[in-house]
């Protein structure tokens, strides 16, 4: 009999008060408007690693959403991601109080310069031993643009343009510009680094001309874990190419498992192979002792929810509680002159009414990951995810900080390991890399491979 | 009889292998090769604390030293400054194991978005409870500006132009941006900030255009407190109107103290006080039990000194090391091709022949603020840069690390706390700038103030 397939488990974050489930930071006992205190992160990320998770997952914006109803004025209320704090930042302090917790980190292609990122990667990278993940993207809010100069966001597939550019930037920076005996640390021969093995990459392209060398010597991962969230076309070929762990979800079995392999096949026609990428899903568990206690959560959960929150976030294009409840969102859609197609329309069942949207809004359960029940109801949920849905993990919502991840751990853990599906101990000094694909550095078959030892510089 | 003033100390620090003192790195049981690990931040952060001082402080450079012998090939061998890491993201993990230590890092404005940095500093002013401090620098080396896309520098004085907008925009986001009592968090009433109270910038400017709001709530210093390191006419009217600590040297009393006061003047012409501006030097101290234990130790040091290292982070315009020893140093500037007046005519006496040159080099106390004695000597002299030069404070230049800490530590401080020119304890709870002005904020005459309230945008 095959060993069962492990879970990963991540805990899903953003170094703000409302990260995704808007008007809960005001449940008594919640930390969330702790974020900016370095206590909350060292008290989370123990409590992780004690529980045997696997990373904390950060989510990241650079500017406010501001489209609701015309201004920021609701996410600012709600603390819909405003305040907030740099993510890269809060990293060093976790990794200072554990040994094996990974941490995933979203940044932006679009706006900085790829050399100071590179070097901030790499430093993470040293500093923690190997346990960063960056989770690549683009960037999709006006307000971040306006910040960084521009007028207005640069195109969809632009950006996806500008951020393959950017990866080769940085591939040839991490990989490229040292070989791995660069380093020779001999106070007898006074040589630190041996200058014939240290490369300038003379990056000359469409969008960036960088020198080089790299400014950091090599460490473990060199290429941190690539995670990307994507659905788009433009965003399926990037992360075939590129992308090791996708984080997706999707309403249903059939979604999820379309936008999987369509990503596989995004990877063997780049000459990867369909085992190089994993996905994430972003994932709600409700877990109780007794279906009453978790039915409590759920109605509390229910009772605290911003349905202002919820659709300050959402993005769309219009007003959807200015409908009256009973017509139909897609008679909506038709109203503000979208397409029949538009995102929105894929949020919700065929036939939704505008009552039923908001309330499922609301209750922010709009996903096929959604588990509410006992252990093993949960348990049991969770490897139905895996064995037949054909996820490799979740990146678990946090309703309550820290009650979520502190019941994950105390309630769901346990019952996952009894049946295999999550490890009894951490790997000592084992790599973020190591822990998703068995090997810290990325196979021959990547594209940042091509660069090593200086190669197609 | 008023009290004795105050020393400021600050172990001066950069993330990588040789910072100034070159080949030290090769002394027994020095742990530089360890700069890229965690714990040796933390082990140093510890001792700084322990010892009762008032900060590290981090330099930084984002290019190589490549000038030398027409490549980066001895810089790269000597560890000089690369292989090296972002110091932005060492400061988190000292934070988490100290409660008062600050934390001075050098970042330039010449190459990254003012948007993004300002995140970055605002979310370690929060998390480090307002222990930092900014080294505004305008970066000096060829291979940093061709890592970020430009063919060669910028011109001195253009940076300066292009600095003085970049802390604009900084101040308009810091002071700006967030008027104080803009965060609520009023759970009953489901508010986290009072979007009346939050102001985007919309800053236009020459440089930049930056819409904010900033992303960071306020923060306890709002301002990290402003350090910069300059000497020249540009450096100097900058200086006058942003920097409250400007870290100087000279090669005598006359150099640092005309230095100092042109700065006064310069602060004074913009509307601040004498006062708002402090002096910290660069120190060298060589302090043992015994005076044969000091001259061991300058000798030793002498002896593991690489002169390779100091040519190479010199930036001279020719090789030094090939001009006859009795030849003197002005023929070699003359031959060449160099005007008389070059800086590198003003690092040694009138009349120094190459020999002496190269020797004041090698040792590497080429500068006023160096002692080398017992604990008595060395507190003597200390009180005499203090009193009679009138210096605020030293960064202490690292021969060994840690030796050179333990030693101030153990012999130094407790000297000068006994002539009470070092606290007994810290102020609990105190932020970097009240520790150097007494204030947690800027005064109101300084030029950031004008946006406080949302004012002038």
């Amino acid at each position: 009999m095959p060993e069962p397939k492990r879970l990963i488990v991540n805990v899903f974050e953003m170094a703000c008060v409302s990260h995704i489930t808007h008007g809960l930071w005001r449940l008594p006992d919640n930390n969330r408007h702790r974020f900016a205190e370095l206590s909350y992160w060292t008290e989370l990320a123990q409590l992780a690693e004690q529980g045997g998770l696997d990373g904390i997952f950060l989510a990241d914006v650079v500017g406010a959403y501001d489209t609701f109803r015309g201004g920021p004025e609701t996410a600012i209320r709600e603390g819909l991601q405003i305040p907030n704090l740099d993510p890269l930042l809060v990293i060093p302090a976790m990794a200072t109080v554990t040994q094996h917790l990974g941490f995933g980190v979203t940044f932006s292609t679009t706006y900085e310069p790829p050399f100071a990122f590179a070097r901030r990667m790499s430093t993470l990278d040293a500093l923690t031993g190997g346990r960063v993940g960056w989770n690549i993207v683009t960037s999709y809010l006006s307000n971040a643009a306006r910040n960084f100069g521009l007028e207005d966001q640069i195109p969809h597939d632009e950006r996806y343009q500008i951020a393959d550019e950017y990866l080769d930037v940085l591939y040839k920076l991490w990989e490229g510009s040292w070989d791995d005996d660069a380093v020779v640390n001999d106070p007898v021969a006074g040589i630190y680094s041996d200058p014939a093995k240290v490369h300038a990459i003379n990056h000359v392209g469409k969008h960036f001309t960088v020198a080089g060398p790299h400014l950091v010597a090599p460490t473990p991962q060199r290429v941190p874990l690539l995670f990307q969230a994507t659905g788009s076309p433009a965003g399926i070929a990037f992360a075939g190419k590129h992308s090791e762990v996708v984080f997706t979800g999707g309403r249903t079995v059939e979604d999820f498992q379309s936008n999987a392999n369509r990503m596989r096949d995004a990877a063997e026609s780049q000459g990867r192979e369909r085992g190089d990428v994993k996905f994430v899903v972003q994932a709600g568990v409700i877990v109780g002792r007794t279906e009453s206690e978790v039915a409590d959560k759920e109605r509390l959960f229910q009772e605290y929810s911003s349905l202002d929150g919820v659709l300050a976030h959402s993005g769309f294009p219009f007003d959807i509680t200015a409908y009256p409840h009973d017509s139909l969102v897609s008679d909506a859609i038709a109203d503000a002159g979208l397409p029949a197609e538009h995102p929105v329309a894929k949020r919700f069942a065929e036939g939704a009414t505008i009552g039923q949207a908001l309330e499922e809004l609301r209750h922010q359960r709009h996903d096929r990951f959604y588990v509410a029940g006992t252990p093993k109801v949960v348990a049991d949920e969770i490897e139905k995810w895996l064995d037949e849905d054909g996820i490799d993990g979740i990146n678990l919502r946090q309703y309550h900080s820290y009650d979520t991840v502190r019941d994950f751990v105390e309630l769901v853990v346990p019952e996952l390991r009894r049946r295999g599906r999550i490890r009894e101990e951490y790997t000592p000094g084992e790599t973020l890399r190591e822990r998703y694909f068995g090997a810290s550095r990325l196979p021959e078959r990547h594209p940042a491979a091509r660069y090593r030892g200086g190669k197609n510089l």
